[in-house]
C-alpha cells in the first residue's frame, strides 16, 4: 500500500450525455483504457448488453479493486465506479473514461475508503 | 424505474472486524444473500482470493447494477458497494451482509447516481 491508512480511493463519476452507451464493445473498450492507464492488472471481466439500445452494465475486477459501468442510453446517463488501492492512479482511469465515453457533464465524487477513526485509532 | 430521477442508489459500506474476510466461501454466499435480500436478480458472479489468509474480491452483476467486495483480513477491513436500481430494496441487501459478516462497526454512505441538475433541468 502506498498510503499504510488507505486501502483505497473510490470515485464515483455520473456522466451525461456520452456517446457509445448502448454499445457494449465502446464501454468494454473505455473500461479496458482506463484499466490501462491506471496501471491496474485485470483478473476477469463481465459484461451484459440488455438490448439493442439498451444499456449495458460492466465490471472489471482488479488485482486493485474494480472498474463497473451501468448505462442508461434512455437518459443520456451512465455511473461509473474506479475503486483502486495500492499503487494504481485512479484518477488516471477517470481521465480515460471521460476521453472514450466524452459525456457533455460530469460529477465526480471522491470517497476514501477504509478511513474510519475506529480502525485508525482502535485504542481511544 | 420506481423513481423516475433515480437511476440508482448506491450504498458504501465500510466494515471493520468482521468474520470470514479471508474466506471466499463466506464472502461469495453473503453477496448471494445480500443479493435474494434484495429481490435483485444475479447475472454473473466472479470471485477471486489472493491466497491463504489473504482479501477477498468478489463481483455479482445484477439486472440492477452490483453488489461488490473487497477484503483486506490483514486490518480487520471489508468494503461492500451495493449499487441497485428498479425495484430492488438496497438496505435490505445491506442488512443482509451486515447479518453475514457480523462486523464491529460499519460506516454506510449512501449516494444517489444520475441526480444531477444537469439531467433533471437541462433546460435551465
Amino acid at each position: 500500500m502506498t498510503h499504510p491508512h488507505a486501502p483505497g480511493a473510490h470515485l464515483l463519476m455520473d456522466l451525461y450525455d456520452g456517446r457509445g452507451f448502448d454499445d457494449p464493445a465502446v464501454i468494454e473498450a473505455a473500461l479496458r483504457a482506463a484499466a490501462r492507464a491506471a496501471g491496474a492488472t485485470v483478473l476477469s471481466a463481465g459484461f451484459h448488453h440488455f438490448g439493442t439500445g439498451a444499456g449495458v452494465t460492466g465490471v472489471l475486477m482488479l488485482a486493485e479493486s474494480h472498474i463497473s459501468i451501468h448505462t442508461w442510453p434512455e437518459r443520456g446517463f451512465a455511473a461509473v465506479d474506479i475503486f483502486m488501492c495500492g499503487e494504481a492512479q485512479p484518477d488516471r482511469a477517470a481521465q480515460a473514461i471521460e476521453t472514450a465515453l466524452r459525456p457533455a457533464h460530469v460529477e465526480l465524487t471522491r470517497v476514501l475508503r477504509g478511513h474510519s477513526n475506529h480502525a485508525l485509532q482502535p485504542s481511544r
